[in-house]
């Protein structure tokens, strides 16, 4: 079925690896997606803020964060009509394809890059082949180059068959910071959607083998804390400040020991801190970058709760104020079995694929889990398929890579997958 | 002048050695010392209740710690006129002499002995002589057996002098616990002294020396603090209850970490801790006994303040309930410097004493500080005089004794600082 | 099968129930037992030392707890040779039925009552049909009352079948505590066991219910922590201390936060704090008693591994010293399937029984694990079966009663299991 | 005898508070106070190396900070010669004056600025008067600009007297970071000094007062602290990391709670914090500065010492290594009274001296304590002098200006005082 399709998977996930874009910043990699899909030729392509619930956006930068990586693109070729539609942070793509009377099937992938300097070692693939990631500091740690690659690759694939319905890809950004799931998930190409998948490669599945629909992502919020309080000198008038270093001590021991639930797992850290002016000085002001998380929505929000009340507590035992924000959040859903199921046939019949686990715990957190929250909410099924491929070192490690043999076979198995949508009707 | 006086002091004060009461319990102490009065015959005599605020008493111990030392006074023999002025927790007597015209002077002497074990080893003078405590487990190791015969000594050699004018003895009870002297302080019988004594043996000063008046006795307070939480199975459901252990770990860490202040010398101590019930339960009550402590009454007003912040912002982050309550307190009052200056001119000129030092930090808390403050507040001056004693060990030591010598010493000095506020009206 | 079994288990049962016993002080239940065994005659009954080892006793109580119970046994009516392998703290009995060729197969019941006061509410069946416990304060809150009585009842029902092989049955103390399995499990008889059964009702199963075979148990280590430091006054020398409270909650607090394991759940608790002398002394030694689970041995290790690092640091930290004792541990062990596929199978030709589950987590940690590892250990099968019955309310609450029509179904199905494992040889 | 100074004071502490230097970068200032001494005329110059112990300097800033003051003071027309000699941090000057047989007597100024942004607003006179910093971002807020002042024009007045032996004047770098005063001890030129003054302006003395020695000076360190844990993933791996977050917060609660000293006042502070780098990772690196002081040098290392202890056992009990390193430090000394005695007498005859103050707690930390104790360690006295002047807002404030007036003042007492020791010899 791959026969006829042109993308060139290897050369298009290498050229979005070598320009690594992090979120709500990814708008070369919008232009050059915008691009393959007139190539291939779609019914509709929204762009940015055509696609994106703009209020729903979390984890945005401020503009002068944003402003340089849209200049890049400006210098790289990307249209003004592209960057005019993404700029201020609403990168993305939605691109559809209506083929008559069916149901309405959806593909969600990602598209933003990390925050780590790509290894110029050798041995390192990309590094040696050239394709390693020309913006310094910025690599693809995480596959989601391959991706889009994908997610183009499957659209093409799709068009060629003899599928009928409507078949919708959501290249989502910001995914790595939690932030654009929710506001592509309300973006209204969402609506009447009724099945979904999202994809993953590696996560330690080896290449050959397909996990057919994950279960338990961890809910996440990412909260930022701002103690303040008053300076005083530390050596004359120890007494008349409110210290904030006091507080945030006290805040930090109680958030570690927020007790352990009955239902199962919770998550709680305290992953920097920075403030105070001099050692003689009572400090007056720390923030701190906090997250928690659970094995379900509800673990996460328990865990939430529970830090907020330490807090605001530990704030006021040292006269201080504490402001709490929640910087991004995503809720934990579960594939639908009913879906997973159909996956699982689907892939055992699949060319190359050689292991099919039904299904898998995914043990961190994931943002597309908005978009499935709500094809579920509205009477949909949504799976989370992950696809094998060899990586010589774990996710988010300067010598990330992917084995380029599983393009071939992601693009295979979810079009295989997507049809059969239209044949059983679930 | 001490020629005439008939009181023996030595063997008034190996009696009340043998026989130590602690804080509101020193029922047959208040017999005795009416026994002595009464020979000596003063001009009125009030006891328990008649000389005490009954509201204003602190620390008092529940009827059934009370009974048994009732109890032991009754078979005693001290007559039931008195057991029944005394009982429920009203110790303490008050003996006024009326001599005409002239100033109003009151001396002030504690009572009560304290919970610690005397020891019966060779070389301890108490053992060897036949005077160790007959009340096991119970020790005059701070002195106030000395005190009382003081006391006694004092007014019946004031009473064999030309005084003019009204002097009054305060026998004080409960001063160990902080118990007592509010309630003398607010009896009645203080309105109108114009010059008060307190007195205190030893403290590191050696017979024949004398502190005309100390300073910077501490302010302090004890209190009692509950946490309350609720009880959970710690195995299967830790997040259910609300855990009194944290708070109480909370509120202790940050209780002595509360600022020390640019005005002076705090403290603050935990110095008792019970609660809980199993290793496997949630603890649901958890029982603290603290104290705070200042050079002034502000600085101690200070710390007890942030402690209580402490506590309720520490419960609160537990959701739990916490009560503190006062036991007893005692503010910071300093000796008058004219009052001073009188009883160290006196001293220079009394036989056996060698020095005479102006002043010395108390470094510790007393109750007689209601006393002068009561004092000094209606217009008087008070003094807190140090009649040196060479003592073996440390006072509240199992080995603590007086050198009977100063028994002379002191009430020659304050007998002849009673009559000096006569003839010079200060 | 049952017609021919005289055991009158409800009888029993109650009789048991009217007289609790705690850990390592179950004399009379000793007793009782032994009774039975001799009425229904078996080969071999081996009481207190003769079945336990006694250096692995975990838990067990002084002297001066255990003698009221020996003597209120004795004057129950237990004879002499029973109280004499008993004493000390030597409680349980195994008993041997040899029935010539055939598989070992062995059945654990535990026998050890809690300290709770039982209601004497109308409502409560023991309490109305007059056999609530006689032991005030103590209470059969676990059911332990009804598995000896199942125990005894299975016994004799396995001798009046065809049974070949050797059955024993292990009555076995001090489960509550954690304290009893590991010496029952290293007493020699488990040696050659190849089928272990071990088997509690309830845990929230109604009557009619089985689940074949547990898994999950915690693992579980209860630990006393004595911190001692030096006290000082802490108004005078608050410098010169080596203060235990501060130590211990800087302990408490860390140990709370030790960090949650990637691989499962874990559990830590303080659950009882006890130190210090008064107010204004710095606290010299303080007692807590905590305990520390995991969903595996392992993830309980690393607890309390970690919980030892937090100790020792703590004291360091405050110049104190620690002592963490293990008063009782048990391990995790998982219930073998083949043979929790035998009580399935067995259970749904079981009369009475409505639902066969097949497994389910423990949620909490029980020392017939010992027995089981041992058994495994050796190459054996292990299964621990819950029988459900309708409790009105939570164990370990003063109203906790069981279904006794449940001690019959209990009684069939392990007997119809023992007998397979005949039948098998799996 | 000020008459024939031609040293303009007011102009020259003008020039000063236009260009403050901050520590070891008072290039500009050290080239300044060089054409001063030549212009008036001095026996010996010695500048930075010459005049500096090169390994006791502390709180040097690193070459990066140094060069662009280093290249300022170029542009501003500093010879090469003097730009060589305090290159890398070596600024100060040390003057002498040799005047034949006599005492040798010393006096210290210090001369750095703070990192404070001077206002700008009406009403501050350097603002209206046109002498306002600019070096925008640093100020003279502390009145280091007059001490300069004073310290050339008490030099000319001396060498206008008929003063007989050897006075030195100490421009000491440095002093606002406890960093230059070790080195200038050290130096070589303070050998053989007999008398030593240290004089400040201020500190809520008004103009026409003069402190005649201050006493308690707060002994002090700066510390910088670094943790060292391991990061890792904090939803995936929790327990693999080793948290210097937790370490560090278990550190600052117990390094506030440091015992009270009963020998005095001690402080500890912990006054900034930045470590870690994402919410989602286990905190890796944390860096604290703190500062801790004492009454006495003693009162200072006991606190030292424990919070050294304090660092140590909480990296070990969450597995990190910590590093302290005190980036300076200064001890605590008093004036000798014989010394004050003199500053007093002399002072109470001098013009435009109003009130006299024996003595005063000086409440802060002065690194002026080195040259001090160095004096009096080799027989020699010290007396540290305040010079009252009306200063509109507190020292260390953006509005801090001080009343030139004093100046004079300042000028006309220190000399007075320098003659008398030549007079008296003590």
């Amino acid at each position: 079925m791959l026969e006829d399709v042109r993308t060139d998977l290897r050369g298009l996930r290498r050229e979005f690896h070598r320009c690594p874009e992090p979120g709500w910043r990814e708008f070369r990699t919008t232009g050059r997606i915008v691009d393959e899909l007139e190539r291939i030729g779609v019914d509709e392509i929204a762009v940015g803020r055509e696609c994106l619930a703009t209020d729903a956006r979390m984890a945005v930068p401020d503009e002068e964060a944003l402003e340089p990586w849209l200049e890049r693109a400006r210098e790289a070729g990307v249209g003004e009509e592209i960057l005019e539609k993404t700029a201020g942070g609403h990168t993305g793509v939605v691109a559809v394809l209506e083929r008559g009377e069916g149901p309405s099937v959806g593909l969600r992938v990602d598209m933003d890059a990390t925050a780590i300097r790509e290894s110029a070692d050798p041995g390192h693939r990309p590094a040696d082949e050239g394709f390693r990631s020309e913006h310094e500091g910025y690599m693809h740690a995480c596959g989601h180059d391959a991706h889009v690659a994908m997610g183009i690759g499957t659209l093409e694939a799709v068009k060629r068959t003899d599928f009928e319905g409507t078949f919708t890809v959501f290249f989502q950004p910001a995914e790595e910071i939690s932030g654009g799931g929710k506001a592509m998930a309300e973006g209204g190409y969402l609506d009447g959607v009724e099945y979904l998948f999202a994809v993953h490669l590696g996560l330690d599945h080896p290449t050959g083998a397909i996990v057919a629909g994950v279960q338990k992502p961890l809910a996440m919020a990412h909260i930022t804390v701002t103690f303040e309080g008053a300076s005083a000198h530390a050596g004359k008038a120890p007494n008349e400040g409110a210290n904030a270093m006091q507080a945030v001590a006290t805040a930090i021991q109680n958030a570690y020991a927020i007790p352990r639930h009955a239902d199962g797992m919770t998550r709680v850290n305290v992953g920097s801190i920075h403030g105070g002016t001099a050692s003689n000085v009572i400090a007056e002001e720390i923030t701190l970058e906090c997250e928690v998380r659970g094995e379900t929505t509800a673990l996460m929000e328990y865990t939430r709760t529970e830090l907020e009340r330490v807090l605001y507590a530990a704030a006021e035992m040292h006269d201080c104020d504490v402001t709490p924000r929640v910087i991004s959040e995503s809720p934990s859903v579960d594939s639908d079995p009913a879906l997973r199921d159909l996956v699982g046939e689907v892939a055992r019949t699949t060319q190359c694929i050689h292991e099919v686990v039904e299904t898998a715990e995914f043990g961190a957190s994931e943002d597309a889990t908005y978009l499935m929250e709500r094809v579920q909410d509205d009477g949909g099924l949504a799976s989370y398929v992950l696809v094998g491929t060899d990586h010589p070192t774990n996710h988010q490690t300067p010598t990330f890579d992917v084995d380029e043999e599983s393009l071939e076979i992601g693009v295979g198995v979810l079009t295989e997958a997507i049809l059969e949508c239209g044949h059983r009707r679930l």
